[in-house]
């Protein structure tokens, strides 16, 4: 089952709010139900909202023109549907880069669009398939081991792409390839997406697996319970500096400490050499609600304040291998995405 | 107000299930009663616990009297209920220290039992008063501030004792001696007593802070928070390697990666010469259920299993200073308790 697609003219999408106590596939036909489903977090995850953003301007498009008959398409109201879409969230920048990828097909007509949203849906499949396999090959190279205990953060799995995922599908990559003994999730606060979102993927993919409060990830990783860390990324800077979900630096000292390879898996998309250093990323603070409760359960005090930041910048240096769609980067022997190749492979 | 007390001839404690939502002060005048408290976790912390099960005896031996009226107090039957008061929470060594401490004088009657377990409670009061003094004096001193910025886990607080506490306690200190700017309590995954306790009574005393995810504390040292973490313990081995509540290991290692102080705070009896070395602690898992939900809400699938150690262990050398009622000693410097005497303070 993909995350989400274009079936018979329309989106269809795992409403991942409902998770994992029930799976609902909607039906998405109308520009305002999607562009809801993109604010209540029924799709999310960078590649999947890229999709959602392309797919979006398609259904957009199509609507446009069966509106118009069979006159020529009026691109001034695709245009402007596809900022209100655009807009739905706005610090989201794969939902833009996705919607401003299928507008630049805007002169050729719903077809074209159409067309060009479904070849970004199939080269995020594609992306996430290349980086199963090349972070399976590079996990078994670093650890010296046919079969792998890994320990990961977050989702980063099919949710958050249209399948397979980046950090999640190279552990899938390495379930499918019988190199997997036991995955490691974190349940991931804030949010627990680890709890709610990849612990569901791990037991529909029949994968071995046991959840782990976040804080003793840590611990267990100097008792020597992984082989291996995967995480994704929301973008790595030129040097190498890597952001990622909050809770990614804590297991990287870890993973240094106990020896073992922390290795960030993310598309090509991922990686921006604007950014020179961790130090040039601004980290967001998400605000108390998050901290003070879950689920709409509230746990601490009122009238508290909190730091609440949505991600943390893992340094370099405490990273040993990048992992994307096309090269292999190894940070910690001083290679840098500035000046690895792409195409650079291990093996 | 105490957290536990011995109030006209019953005992009264604050229901910290209750807490922060309710603050409701439960009278105890019957032996089941207090079990139960015992058992739901109305009290906990180890010190609170121990003073517990000597106010337990002492009204176990009031009782026994009012039936037998002024004969001689009936010894054997004292000891067949001190007995389920001890069982009622089997691994809690505190619990057992002050039932037995209270028994100690069995022989000399129900007035002098009472006396023995109001001697225990002063003991606690006092000692939380000596580590906050020695803890905010050291603090200074290893820091080189006037006034500072802590962070801590879970709830080393009044609840956790009668009065005052151990790590929280030196912090409280700080405050009383306008030498703190500011706390950052993490929130203590998977029952979240930093969130509920800590909260609430940095609240109480009006100290200005901030709540943390537990994943977040580790970076948030790493970008200069905080000059100082303050942590309890449930162990102290000879060499210096401390159990405490499950994240400490992870805040340990942040701490010396940021060169920040990481300071253990626990009275003299939470040493123990008997054991050699973390190596020697067992470490207890709590299993599924408090990971698979938040707050009474289930929020990870059915079915799943899950690792979830009670606590952790930090090697000494993760250690800069072990702060008890009656000596500071400073593993990163290679001092131990097994080497440092009694009454040895920085100044």
């Amino acid at each position: 089952m993909r995350t989400i697609d274009w079936v018979d003219g329309a989106i269809e999408l795992i409403d991942q709010t409902l998770l994992p106590h029930r799976v609902e596939v909607r039906r998405v036909t109308e520009l305002p139900e999607l562009i809801d489903d993109i604010q209540r977090l029924a799709v999310r995850g960078a590649p999947a909202l890229g999709v959602a953003g392309a797919l979006g301007v398609a259904l957009i498009a199509a609507s446009v023109r069966a509106e118009g008959g069979d006159e020529e398409l009026d691109t001034a109201e695709v245009s402007r549907q596809a900022a209100q879409l655009r807009e739905a969230r706005p610090t989201a920048v794969n939902l833009s880069w996705g919607v401003d990828r299928a507008l630049s097909k805007l002169d050729e007509g719903a077809d074209e669009i159409l067309a060009e949203a479904l070849r970004i849906r199939d080269e995020d499949i594609a992306a996430c398939i290349s980086m199963g396999l090349i972070g399976a090959d590079l996990t078994r190279e670093l650890t010296g081991k046919d079969r792998v205990r890994v320990m990961t953060i977050c989702n980063t799995g099919s949710l958050a792409t249209v399948e397979r995922g980046t950090a999640l599908g190279v552990i899938q990559t390495l379930l499918e390839q019988d190199s997997l003994v036991e995955a490691f999730p974190l349940e991931t606060r804030p949010l627990l997406q680890g709890a709610r979102l990849t612990a569901w993927e791990l037991q529909r993919m029949d994968a071995p697996f046991r959840l782990i409060i976040d804080s003793a990830g840590p611990f267990l990783l100097s008792r020597g319970i992984a082989d291996a860390v995967f995480i994704g990324a929301d973008r790595i800077a030129a040097n190498g500096d890597s952001a990622n979900k909050i809770g990614s630096f804590s297991l990287a000292l870890a993973a240094k400490h106990a020896g073992v390879p922390f290795i960030v898996v993310a598309p090509e998309s991922t990686v921006d050499l604007s950014t020179a250093s961790g130090a040039d990323i601004e980290i967001e603070d998400r605000g108390v609600d998050e901290v003070a409760g879950f689920g709409g359960v509230r746990t601490a005090p009122e009238g508290i304040g909190a730091v609440n930041p949505a991600f943390d910048v893992t340094p370099h240096e405490l990273i040993t291998a990048i992992v994307t769609d096309r090269r292999v980067i190894l940070p910690s022997e001083g290679q840098s995405p500035a000046t690895v190749p792409l195409g650079a492979l291990r093996s």
